[in-house]
């Protein structure tokens, strides 16, 4: 079983559920800027991408000064930790594995925080008893993934807090938060946070994983500056440029976002209900993805239907009869509820 | 002046002989692979790049255990530097910024040797005394950027042999080495030297700088896997997977390369001639483009006719008066040669 979902490349898949990405699609103006980057692809891409920069400092009213641009998020995670060199870093778990993988590159121990099912894989207070002495680096997601639970406002600004009092950096990764109902970032809260990494993405929210585009915000500019010296020279490609310069003309302009948040949430209620009364333990999830367990074994039955979910048991943290479920779109839903059915 | 040539986004360029690509241009199925790729967009690239290890092992002899794909050369310049964290380094200069920028960020100390006009720049046996102790690692280019020249392969072998004998890693850097006339590459020695980390890239001889795409070959796995460690997952775009596939396809079944070859000789002897008629110092190259010295200043100049040339004058061991040039087709030529007369 690999280690991330989305290999559609060893197996024959008709549906991929196992990949979280926008169930609109790529819009097609991002499509447009693609295929006209192709006559572009014979210059070097501009160095200091300072279209891009300008674009998303104003679309997001970001000071060009706190964004550094990454080739997809996992290239800045392993920035941050070979400009940080963390001597001890906490990852809890459940989570993206690549935080595990980014680290790992580096000589930092890692303690893992497991948080239960019990508390729908909630951080309690329990969890500031690991971010004791010599832990200097921290990764969260808000939403997290692949649980789909969020941190409100005020437990992680007290989170922020006491990190900040502790000289812990605290990477939070809002890759998935554009799909949530209601203003769970704190893009706003970066002047406050010198110790905030903030690392959002195109990649979920405009369906472009194949394009690596993300980007880190940070108000610390001699750390920004730290973690920049290990980003290569020409990353982001002209594709990538292009691209991300549209995606924030359809988030100004257009009501993408907005139909996205009211579609995922009504589609992630329908599949929610539906496994439920099928008789899955459905976790509580705000994002476009959602967390099942169940006894009976699913993913080599759907994955003969041309179905591919995220087989979870090998999350650190979770074990066999999790299951990752993209919330996608109606007839795609179903198509998945038929065939669990089935299998 | 920017530390690159290429930088068409604050200048007004209508001819680029800052940067040295094919004038032959992108083979239009490789466009027509990054066109259909858009439609990929939607999907993670292959983490593996199966596909594309399978076909740049098949088209160049290489077993696919030595190779290892990067976001373009400099990202797997970082990660070697990262993944070696040499005590000491050597590079001679003049020679591409992108080792320095490299080896920056890693604490390695680095020694430049430079070499000389009066030796064409080419290095002589007095350089083997800069490989002594505690020196961990080497940067080499074959042929040389921006002087041109190339280390023929008795000599390269036997520079080879001695850093062996010494513990010394060389990135041996072949990115333009298919422009060259003659069979230069240390490909076919690769079994012979676990110390050798040769670079090449689709980038110039396919015109693709904005793709983003260079590969490692290194028959060392154990150097190999510790270098991987710290490239980012998911580091090649849908666009960069499908390019190179398409490019080792032009390369297999057309004349792309050996066309390349000739018309690159001619337009450089023609060039040559040229500068040489009209006083320039010209010296020798093997490559797509040619090092000028000339006491008149002529970059402003020829950026006021819309040409952009690089100035080397910040190229560490070059300094005022040195230019380099990108062979381009013979139209374009002549009309730098007739800039260059009004100027």
């Amino acid at each position: 079983m690999p280690i991330h979902g989305g290999d559609l490349y060893r197996n024959q898949v008709n549906l991929d559920f196992s990949v979280n990405v926008n169930p609109l699609g790529v819009p097609q103006t991002v499509k447009n800027a693609m295929t006209q980057a192709v006559e572009t692809s014979d210059r070097y891409p501009d160095i200091i991408a300072e279209k891009l920069i300008n674009t998303v400092s104003s679309t997001y009213a970001i000071s060009p000064e706190y964004l550094l641009f990454g080739n997809g998020s996992s290239e800045l995670f392993m920035a941050v930790v070979h400009g940080i060199k963390p001597k001890k870093t906490v990852i809890p778990v459940p989570s993206f594995y690549g935080y595990e993988y980014a680290v790992g590159a580096s000589d930092s121990e890692i303690v893992y925080y497991k948080t239960t099912p019990e508390n729908n894989f909630g951080l309690t207070s329990a969890f500031l008893t690991v971010l004791s002495e010599n832990v200097e680096l921290l990764f969260l997601a808000n939403p997290n993934n692949p649980t789909g639970n969020t941190i409100d406002r005020k437990s992680l600004k007290r989170l922020l807090d006491y990190c900040k009092d502790k000289n812990i950096y605290v990477v939070l990764d809002e890759c998935f938060i554009e799909f949530c109902d209601g203003d769970y970032s704190m893009l706003s809260e970066i002047e406050m946070y010198h110790n905030l990494l903030l690392v959002r993405a195109f990649t979920k929210i405009f369906s472009i994983p194949g394009v690596r585009l993300g980007y880190l915000v940070c108000s610390n500019r001699e750390l920004l500056h730290k973690i920049k010296r290990h980003i290569p020279e020409w990353n982001l490609s002209c594709f990538a440029q292009a691209a991300g310069c549209v995606c924030c003309s359809v988030a100004a302009q257009t009501d993408f976002i907005k139909d996205t948040v009211t579609i995922v949430k009504k589609e992630r209620q329908f599949l929610a209900g539906a496994f439920h009364q099928k008789g899955f333990q459905v976790f509580p999830s705000d994002a476009n993805f959602i967390l099942l367990y169940s006894k009976t074994p699913i993913y080599e039955r759907l994955l003969a239907h041309g179905i591919l979910i995220r087989d979870c048991s090998n999350f650190r943290g979770l074990c066999n009869g999790y299951y990752r479920i993209a919330v996608k779109s109606r007839a795609e839903n179903e198509a998945l509820l038929h065939a669990i059915g089935e299998a």
